[in-house]
């Protein structure tokens, strides 16, 4: 629906590093915004991958993503850990409380962290295969500010609030769920509304609660699966914005539509099992692995459509972008050029 | 649809715990499957609560509950444990796991407990309630038989697995979500068999894995949400078979069509937060109770329907069934007759 122009995913790199770290954003935030943002193209997910990097270099200019952040942790036990973000990039801010889980559950089996006071943190995925990739069961969670209507209410309570897990499979790469407890995304409302289309009906709510199909009418979403989609959310918000003592959903800024320095305090929540406390790690890897395939090989509805396990969909996408390049939204593309006009050299 | 008779909970209690001791059934299991049928019941929920009182005296005639299980605990660690359960009453060995998650979980901040070689365990929320009630925020899974279709397959693969948390709040009885992974009950399209009626479009499918509204043909069921339902089956399925060394959805045995003596293999996983090992306790049960209030103050979308919160209808059921008495389907109240026919002295 979007027009959009392909990059290739090993040139942008060093481009997008050099754009943060010249707006004076810290190396480690920097690196770890570009290895979400082009991981997350190159899974397929554009919502969260390269077509943000506008967005953040706005954030680093603004003050909203604090440029120097001086983490600490308010609270440390034997598993379960309290991370301070101080603003952070919300992608650097993740991956030091997940390697935080990370070393509590090689110790004990389980570690969980909360975070505060952290920014935006793209996908979920990203952490969740960070550990998942050295050998951990790992759990994702975020919360973001209200989009998804209330079950019999009229207006946005919770936010799209995503549940994630990874785990490793022995002969590709780690399973992968990443999803939003809504029906569908906010930002394909969003593209909708760029290119004036309608919205299919059941997506989206206009400010009385009532379906809507005119996308700049919509003000907040579906949930997935009804009201459980609903309590799936409020699941998420009590383990990233309870346990961590950060605002819920409801009073978290929203991304675009606030002032752009805002700190808008997101709260996410990581949990990571070590496979090994409880059983052999290469078995539950071929376990897995032997799920997935039976899965796949299963019969088929239709004879054109694969048979599918969570992650199937990033994963080929992943081997295509890999080669045909990561896409990028033609008008977010201008802002890159605006940013450092050496992308003309990254088009495919 | 179904016709029900009412039951004084109270006196139903000890008739039931005859029934199953006078079977040779152990006290402690006896107790943990009365206990949760008569709650669950008592919170509505009709198809894990009295009604499978029948069955469950079947399971203990036939040997699928083991009289006497020797629990065991083949790993131990700080955080992580593993207990077999030697094909207990579900409800017994998932009150011994959650247990021994919380006295993991107080010393280190989070406990997780994965069980293999169990029964049906009735309703997930019994177990997450029993921790919350002592304050702590708890995840309760199981897996089952095979009954939700795999996306773009044809046949079941994964059970209804169900997703549930629990967690306290300051001037009410705990949170509660408690949600199966499918958009309904393989319950509900037993009860549209037994009353001979149209199932609606949309729940269920036939062997072809085309939707259908005739009951007597439907095989597996929608996931809730689509591919996130399905996504989230395999998410519980890992944690309850694959963590715990035991038996996927497709391979165990179903509920009520297999040979009576036959045990089933399910596997659950819980896991335990401590709260004061992220935040202070009061503080976290009052953000709870004022999150929920917001939610249900939020303006209504029809006058006459609430605003609600994951386990509000349960809680409302609750208060009715407590004066008003527990429903059973009459079909079953004949079974319980046979059981024992003082049953009929505790009809309200």
């Amino acid at each position: 629906m979007m027009s959009s122009l392909r990059l290739k995913a090993d040139l942008i790199k060093p481009l997008m590093l050099k754009a943060f770290t010249s707006r004076l954003l810290n190396a480690v935030s920097a690196q770890h915004i570009v290895e979400s943002i082009v991981q997350t193209s190159l899974r397929g997910v554009d919502s969260h991958g390269i077509n943000l990097f506008p967005h953040y270099c706005r954030s680093v200019v603004s003050g909203r993503i604090n440029h120097h952040p001086q983490f600490s942790f308010p609270q440390t036990h034997a598993s379960a850990a309290v991370l301070d973000a101080d603003h952070a990039a919300g992608h650097h801010a993740g991956i030091v409380a997940i390697e935080k889980a990370m070393e509590l559950a090689s110790h004990t089996g389980v570690g969980a962290v909360a975070v505060r006071n952290s920014s935006h943190y793209g996908a979920a995925a990203y952490f969740a295969l960070h550990a998942a990739e050295k050998g951990f069961l790992a759990f994702s969670f975020t919360n973001a500010d209200a989009l998804v209507k209330a079950f019999g209410g009229k207006a946005p309570f919770f936010g799209t609030n995503p549940v994630c897990m990874a785990a490793p499979m022995a002969s590709e790469s780690p399973f992968c769920l990443d999803m939003a407890t809504s029906l569908v995304s906010w930002n394909k409302i969003r593209n909708y509304r760029t290119a004036n289309q309608e919205i299919p009906h059941g997506w989206a709510y206009d400010a009385d609660g009532e379906f809507v199909t005119n996308p700049h009418e919509a003000v907040s979403l579906e949930p997935a699966g009804g009201y459980k989609g609903f309590g799936l959310g409020m699941m998420v918000d009590i383990l990233c914005a309870l346990l961590a003592s950060g605002p819920i959903s409801k009073d978290i800024l929203p991304m675009f539509a606030s002032a752009p320095e805002a700190q808008r305090r997101i709260g996410h929540f990581f949990m990571v099992l070590s496979i090994k406390h409880f059983t052999e790690p290469n078995t539950f890897a071929n376990l897995l692995q032997n799920m997935a395939e039976r899965i796949r090989n299963m019969e088929r509805l239709q004879p054109q459509m694969d048979v599918m396990v969570p992650g199937d969909p990033e994963k080929a996408a992943y081997q295509r972008n890999l080669s045909g390049g990561v896409h990028v939204d033609t008008e977010k593309f201008a802002e890159f050029l605006e940013i450092l006009p050496e992308f003309s050299e990254t088009l495919c």
